[in-house]
């Protein structure tokens, strides 16, 4: 109901749209046209009403709501339920309890803030309310939990590439799954997975990604290290236009992986990453070592060459860049 | 103060407590005795009663609560802490909640029955109350998750060296995690893992042991493929002294495989599998392949060759042994 009036509310020709006229379209009495009217100011759409013309929509809230978002998506199953929120702790932890009760593949988590949200490694991921775009996506992928990094590239690449086509920067995946411009973390993924030995129950793809932040906003700490797609291109962008993008990359190469398999993912992921050859030191358990990045593994492990010219695997941990 | 009271009326001295008595050892008045000796009875302690003599314990319940498991427990730190349920849809689910939630490492979550018992694979787990045992540990390992098989491998010995250790019996595991006596299912293991890409948050090992059924008691269906402790031994046995011993080795191979690796898991696994050189039929995804046992991968895949001579890895999957 609210979809329909919204939607006969943004058509071009409407500039006053009568109670009568939505009524009769909506076959509902105009008391329950006017309660939905009311409805929809609570959520923040600002609608003018006048006994003589009806009812007409000035603007509608920055809001990623199903009610603002549905409507623009691109995506054939990502995104068909999407739970939004104003606070959560953290939209991975909602999607995760939503996954345990039984949610299906695609169902999507929005949060306008986090109170804690979190990062790789139990860290926490700065989230300030109607800037960003935090949210967590359910996938149910069928296969073995030992391949399921390979869907944290797969996110990262879905990421870069959304990044990209929306602001035409060119950003750099940084080992395993952070996505950087100008050497600054812009966004940054929290896989999590809920398997038993021989088949994953599902994966929540948990997504966050600095948009309209600015630079006075991030603390002293991360300031030299994060920055925000309207720090980058010096103009905010669009919430809205960002998740469109996010939500059919994340789809088209989910679908890509399902169907062609991890050389094709790591393929990107390489083209994304330019790891090969690079100095670079680990930070893995406290211990740090430096070598030269060869490759990643097929299960997502940083392959790296030691001084004495031996190969390590590394699985978890954090790198940084040497000159 | 129910366990005080409890001790105090175990010990083998008193055949009668006076509520003087006991309320002088408690440091609590007498109305404040009689209220936790009711609510002992309702947790069905028979106590008897006598306004000359006192009080006097003449029966314990035959339940797994804290208050019966705890006082024979001989684990440092598995069990400190018992959730008891009389029933749950599954102690797994519980535990996961619980683990979701902060519980800690070695929390324990026994149900006397479960209403969704589960199993690998998405299967059932016939789970009617009193008889048997139904419980989850929870873990916190600090291993990558490609490792997290080995913890069912470990689960899997430790419940093998239970049984074998109370009952006197020999088991055998089947691949991966099946506890048969007589080519018969007695105890089954299904372990869920909370994980982001490159570390475990926990591991749930849930373990379901067979003890005191009888043969009628399973449906027809499965009436050929399980059997219980009791029907093996002839005798019935006891609950309290089962969990005791399993905890106890449950706790000690878990220290040894975070102490001595992988490789102390898998011999002794192996010893108690006897996989190597036998005929097996693997079913996977509806897909059959026979072929020779050839070991277990460091990961708990299953090494089959294949009459082409050629060496398959199995991840996931049901084996039968041909003759």
């Amino acid at each position: 109901m609210d979809d329909l009036i919204l939607q006969l509310l943004k058509e071009p020709s409407s500039a006053f749209l009568s109670g009568q006229e939505l009524s009769r379209r909506l076959k509902v009495s105009r008391t329950a046209v006017w309660k939905r009217i009311n409805h929809l100011r609570n959520l923040g759409y600002e609608i003018e009403a006048s006994t003589r013309s009806g009812y007409r929509l000035i603007q509608s809230p920055d809001l990623l709501t199903p009610l603002e978002v549905k409507p623009i998506l691109e995506t054939k199953w990502v995104g068909k339920t999407i739970h939004h929120f104003h606070t959560l702790d953290s939209t991975n932890s909602k999607a995760y309890q939503l996954a345990l009760n039984g949610a299906e593949e695609g169902e999507v988590v929005i949060a306008e803030c986090q109170e804690k949200g979190r990062g790789r490694l139990g860290r926490q991921w700065f989230s300030p309310p109607f800037l960003n775009l935090y949210l967590s996506v359910i996938l149910r992928p069928k296969i073995p939990p030992y391949e399921a990094s390979l869907i944290t590239l797969m996110a990262a690449v879905a990421t870069a590439e959304a990044i990209q086509k929306v602001s035409g920067l060119l950003p750099l995946i940084k080992w395993p799954n952070d996505i950087l411009l100008r050497d600054r973390k812009v966004a940054g993924l929290l896989n999590e997975i809920h398997s038993e030995m021989d088949r994953i129950h599902f994966v929540i793809l948990g997504m966050g990604v600095n948009l309209n932040m600015e630079e006075k906003m991030f603390s002293k700490e991360i300031r030299t290290v994060a920055t925000s797609l309207k720090i980058e291109m010096g103009q905010p962008i669009s919430r809205k236009a960002f998740l469109q993008s996010l939500l059919f990359e994340l789809e088209r190469w989910y679908t890509v992986f399902l169907k062609e398999g991890s050389a094709f993912i790591l393929k990107s992921w390489r083209g994304w990453a330019h790891i090969e050859g690079r100095r670079v030191r680990v930070t893995s358990s406290g211990e740090g070592i430096v070598g030269t990045a060869v490759d990643v593994d097929s299960d997502g492990a940083l392959i790296l060459e030691t001084a004495d010219g031996k190969r390590k695997r590394i699985v978890a941990g954090d790198i940084q860049y040497k000159r």
